[in-house]
């Protein structure tokens, strides 16, 4: 219980400068980028260091206090929403890159380092860490593994999961787990590294993360193909990768959200167009050329009404610059954004984006669909308003029937948002209720108080 | 316990034909390919498909009998030999190629499908599977996944973790898990299926691996470069990999092992040469040519006595039919061959070579080494007989401070081979105790009754 008597030890712990209780600190911590009700904590804590942490974790299992860890609060499906009776634990003053290895080609980071943050120093030394969340330029590394984290490059290079080599965390009893190694095969032990990752703060409480780093791509080229139907758009994309040919990045705009960019950046994006694909390729200066080639004669064979690329880095800055403005731009349009990340195999995205213009002539609601079309990881986005009780009623059953659609179709209700509050009454349309029986049996045993982000992944009934 | 009855219930599920009893039977399923006691089994059951597979576990798990699955049985670190008051699950049936999915670009199939068997059919569709371990003629992919099996490749491709997308499994209570998806990015619930891979078999029995493909690579190029001495050879490994080149295989031979090599196949290798290392780089044309350029440059500037291009896929062929045959070769010249992998982070390569020197003099034993130099991971491979108990005694101090080093230059147990029942008692000097008992509740958690593979990567005290 989170008294006088807790927040003094808390205090003991952390220094009392880094412990916060006062209602506005409580109000910045009570929800995340998810449309869901928000949550007042019972006060926050910002550790300095491993022995501090490790401290508060072990004083929160006793006490029966829940945790829930926070980078940099942006979060899709409701992971860092806190406990009314519980704490936030937050990573900003855990934020050093402590190594980067150039020789073995891994980083070793703590919690909250910012992304682009550490892609930028791995960068200087003609290195790629290549997983790119949207909101990268403030999300953390150690929130990205919680959820892990997706972008628009997991189509060639894939996800957060595929770089985490390693990693030391508290686990809910206190105790300080190694897993992994800083070499690039290993199978000692249980793989508890991949387990950890996408685990959203409920396994434990990351301390140090060992990240893969690859080399550099020394070329790339980027364009923009214009269409007249969203239909050719999706039938192009997937006809590039059934050429077996995987872009770095390969996303998708609608008409919808093509205005709502254009109103927002004027990046020049032709408004009339019923959707654009962007694409960049990279590598050797020989598969860029090539590839490149092969992808503009895709773009025109599917129909597209132009291809344009990028002469100069300005010109493709613009281009992906646009594209990052996507949410954004519509979070203007409406009061409230519903950012979906229903995925399916990526054959079946021209089904799927029809499925969407239906779902979204049925309910009678905005829905603009962007995103990561190469992986099949679209973003359909809702306009609406939450206070309009009727029109957000219609929204819940679109919503729905997106995820009926996305597991129809051989494919997940989260492609990288994760599970957290928003997801988890429909996990067992998924993957059943054996799975999350299991699920349930594993959380137990590793956190038998139920301290560690209660109610995420596998719902409140535990 | 298994009796009479059980066995009958047993038969009454698959069939009296797919019940084993017989003691040339149990001999033949005593043993796997890692130099440890072997042990009967009570019995072995091959079902032919997903009913008769979950009628088997929960038939045992009611009867708190244990299960042993086997492949092919080629494990290399015990994770096969059964329990003698347990039933051996043979796989042999369950071998069905269900879907490859050109599309989508993935391949669903049964635990006992042989390694090489997808790779081949997935090839005939210009789609490449990657995982490449050492046995993968005869290896099934329900070891693969079990063991997260490395290979050849796994310097520029990964491992077996890399490919596992989804998987269907039966877990200790006999209830049907689906995990994962058939989509290149899933953050739904947990990473249950990244848990599953190298868990061997002790957190549930797997039905179906649904396996991610990508493009074959379109040009290849092999090469021997061969040293007067291993230092030089080894500090090209880590000069290649510094130049941030991944070969797709970069491998090394020591003299004794080249001697063995040479001897059992007549390869033409240089008997007289202290190392080779044999590399070869894919993918484009281009990068296929700068990349080979660039290595055999590496090669003279370290020192290469020469380096040989194969000119043919028959030269190609050749090479590394030589490299395969090094176990095969090896276990020619004593009675008893015991093959590690621990692995360094790749630079320190040249470190752990002579440390291997070092420790063959000390312990007198004849050590060939040779392996996946490029990606840390060598198989530092013991001569010896197992009757000559004082030479055993030798090779097993050996074997501990071959770990020792592995980890004193932040490397790991194993590589590729797991940890089964050998290096179960070393587990905690990597991972330290939290890391064991943290493994410990969740293994309690999902096979209660500790039914699956029982003693195995957490060892025999929980």
């Amino acid at each position: 219980m989170i008294d006088q008597s807790f927040i003094k030890q808390l205090a003991g712990i952390v220094g009392p400068e880094h412990v916060f209780t006062q209602k506005e600190d409580m109000l910045t911590y009570s929800y995340d980028a998810a449309v869901l009700d928000s949550r007042m904590p019972g006060g926050a804590v910002m550790p300095g260091n491993t022995e501090e942490l490790g401290e508060i974790v072990a004083l929160c299992n006793g006490a029966g206090v829940p945790i829930t860890v926070r980078g940099s609060g942006t979060n899709l499906s409701g992971g860092t929403i806190p406990e009314s009776d519980g704490i936030v634990l937050l990573t900003g003053r855990l934020n050093q890159i402590l190594e980067i290895n150039e020789a073995d080609m891994y980083a070793v980071v703590r919690p909250g380092v910012v992304t682009a943050a550490l892609a930028a120093e791995v960068e200087k030394k003609g290195l790629f860490y290549p997983p790119d969340p949207g909101s990268m330029a403030v999300s953390t590394l150690g929130g990205n593994v919680a959820e892990n984290a997706g972008g628009l490059r997991g189509l060639k290079y894939g996800v957060t999961k595929d770089y985490v080599m390693g990693l030391h965390f508290f686990d809910a009893l206190g105790n300080y787990v190694k897993t992994g190694s800083r070499t690039v095969k290993c199978a000692t032990g249980y793989n508890i590294t991949g387990l950890m990752v996408g685990s959203e703060g409920t396994l434990g409480v990351l301390d140090q993360i060992t990240l893969k780093l690859i080399p550099a791509p020394v070329a790339r080229q980027s364009m923009v193909a214009v269409y007249d139907t969203i239909e050719k758009a999706s039938e192009t994309v997937a006809a590039i990768i059934a050429a077996h040919i995987l872009p770095a990045t390969l996303e998708i705009l609608d008409n919808f959200t093509i205005r709502a960019v254009e109103d927002y950046s004027k990046a020049g994006l032709p408004m009339d167009a019923d959707a654009l694909i962007l694409i960049e390729v990279d590598g050797h200066p020989a598969v860029v050329a090539e590839e490149g080639e092969k992808v503009q004669a895709l773009c025109r064979q599917f129909g597209a009404q132009s291809v344009t690329l990028a002469k100069t880095d300005e010109e493709r800055d613009k281009i992906w610059a646009a594209r990052r403005s996507a949410l954004s731009a519509l979070a203007q349009v409406k009061p409230t954004l519903v950012l979906e990340d229903a995925t399916v195999p990526r054959s079946k995205i021209p089904d799927m984006v029809r499925s969407l213009q239906a779902i979204a002539k049925k309910y009678k609601i905005d829905i603009g669909t962007f995103g990561h079309a190469g992986d099949g990881n679209l973003h359909p986005t809702i306009l609406t308003d939450r206070r309009d009780q009727e029109e957000f009623h219609r929204v819940e059953q679109a919503i729905e029937e997106i995820f009926d659609k996305a597991i129809d179709l051989g494919g997940t209700l989260s492609g990288e948002h994760g599970t957290g509050i928003a997801k988890a009454p429909f996990l067992e349309k998924e993957a059943g209720y054996s799975s999350i029986l299991f699920s349930r049996r594993l959380r137990k045993a590793l956190d038998p108080n139920n301290i560690l982000n209660p109610g995420k992944i596998t719902g409140v009934s535990e």
